[in-house]
């Protein structure tokens, strides 16, 4: 990642938002200036404390945590506890941690943080895209003043998971995610037709928890729910997809996606079973995904299915190790 | 298919209509007993000469032509010309047909035969659905009158061809294919998925060509156009999707689908970027499919990409030759 950008992480901690979070935090190359949360895996009260936890196991609680969206835009909501355990983070129940969260609202401070150092920002969402529509509401200038907004969501030729045609974050706010995927700025999507390639196993798990440190302890335990989930709901094995940490790898630059093409994206938004649905136009598939002067949404349809691998190297300290030998 | 059965085929006729005829035609073993038309490629009035051109080829001008539905169940129509030419026939303007088309409606014909034979129809729809809708409304019971609905419609991994999500016979009149989808009788639906992977060539349109006879002369001209208009807008070669002739073969047991679990299959009428999305629950696919009692839609996701040779044979005879020597 250019050392010029500066992350902020909106999400909903949550297990895979914990690993796409440690993954980050795992490069001293990388910048994180805020991390913000809104409703989604968890409420985004939980999702700041589990954030705070994930950061106070690195040491990283100089990180300011704002709390966001509540709900989404028509003020429902669809919390998943029987993915991510009631307390969001598997069942594992940790301490509270012993920061609190700032007291600024996330959109606030996401639109500070865009005026403060114009171009320097790189929105990475991996939740429900609430607190980015409302940033956008109250600074129209945002898609000016931001460098990238990276999102993790939506299913374009691969099944939903929380409806047969919608992605949960894309689900479960349709109206923010409209204004955010129309809102004019550089966009890259990471849909389920990447994340749902890119698996961490239970042997992997069991290499995490063999590893024993702090943060390989702490990942394995929350893996175990997230395993069982996926067994039972998704690929009949303990595999999990690694729908928030790809995303934050193809953000900074060390996944680069073998397809990707910058296409149309719209939001189906009415209360039909299409409600939303990722409407992305891929006709273009048979000639190579001609340029779209009017496209600003890249969609990451492939990846090489080695990112589970790369995650476990990262959150056991290896690529860090190796890059300091070099 | 056996010898029992009787097929209506409610067509828009169409380039792969008339190819789907010619190649249901070209079997002694299938009985035809009706056709309906409806718009779509074209408007029903067309449709219905074409289809007795189509006829009169072969010698089968027994077989009535019943005219349906020329808009679709909210009044609106999308038709064609660009794709199958102003005449439907890729701007062949064969003169005009010496039978007439029926007089009595095309739904009504549908329940008729229905009626009076039960158990014995197979409903083979290659246009928008608004005829069978409709047939619906007439006879609540037909769907324990029909033996099997075999509908080419729909898009499911695959993108739409009239918008990035809806297939043209389904985006046509999108409330038909609601209603009839979950009518709860027995239907296989061809969507895009399976029928743009069998194409059909410039090199086999060639070989229609200089093979000389009725048959093939006509669906060598038929094709000029339509090849023309796949190479512009899919593919980027002269090569054009074998829609309405894969289903065909589909509903007469001539090609057997190498993928096509029975999954709830449902069709989004909202107003919404996703209108005329057909949404299936692809969600069992890491699973084999699990059987889903509630579903009554078989999809054909994925055929073994030989049926353009196989529909060239047919229309050349030598699949006939070749049986009637053994």
């Amino acid at each position: 990642m250019a050392s010029e950008e500066t992350l902020i992480v909106d999400c909903d901690t949550g297990i895979d938002d914990a690993l796409a979070l440690l993954y980050l935090l795992g490069d001293p190359g990388v910048r994180i200036g805020a991390v913000t949360t809104v409703f989604g895996n968890t409420d985004p009260e939980t999702a700041a404390l589990n954030t705070l936890r994930v950061l106070e196991l690195v040491g990283r609680s100089d990180i300011p945590v704002a709390i966001g969206a509540s709900h989404g835009w028509r003020g429902t909501r669809h919390l998943a506890p029987d993915v991510h355990g009631a307390d969001g983070l598997g069942g594992t129940n940790l301490p509270a941690p012993e920061a609190a969260p700032s007291t600024e609202p996330a959109a606030e401070l996401i639109v500070r943080m865009a005026r403060q150092d114009p171009g320097a920002v790189h929105l990475l969402a991996v939740g429900p895209l609430t607190n980015l529509a409302a940033a956008l509401q109250l600074e129209p200038e945002l898609p000016r003043l931001v460098k990238h907004v990276t999102i993790m969501g939506g299913a374009l030729r691969h099944p939903g998971n929380v409806t047969p045609a919608a992605e949960a974050n894309i689900s479960n706010d349709p109206e923010a995610a409209r204004i955010v995927l129309r809102a004019g700025w550089p966009v890259t999507l990471v849909p389920l037709d990447a994340t749902m390639t890119e698996a961490i196993t239970e042997q992997q798990r069991r290499q995490l928890a063999e590893f024993g440190t702090p943060v390989t302890t702490f990942t394995a335990a929350i893996l175990d729910q997230y395993l069982d989930f996926y067994a039972r709901h998704a690929f009949g094995e303990r595999k999990a997809a690694c729908h928030d940490p790809l995303a934050a790898a193809i953000a900074v630059g060390d996944v680069e996606p073998l397809l990707a093409p910058v296409v149309p994206v719209d939001v189906e938004t009415g209360d039909g079973p299409a409600r939303g649905t990722t409407v992305a136009d891929l006709r273009g598939q048979y000639r190579g995904f001609p340029a779209d002067e009017g496209a600003n949404v890249r969609v990451v349809l492939r990846t090489d299915g080695t990112f589970g691998a790369r995650l476990v190297d990262r959150l056991c300290g290896r690529e860090a190790v190796a890059r300091g030998a070099a």
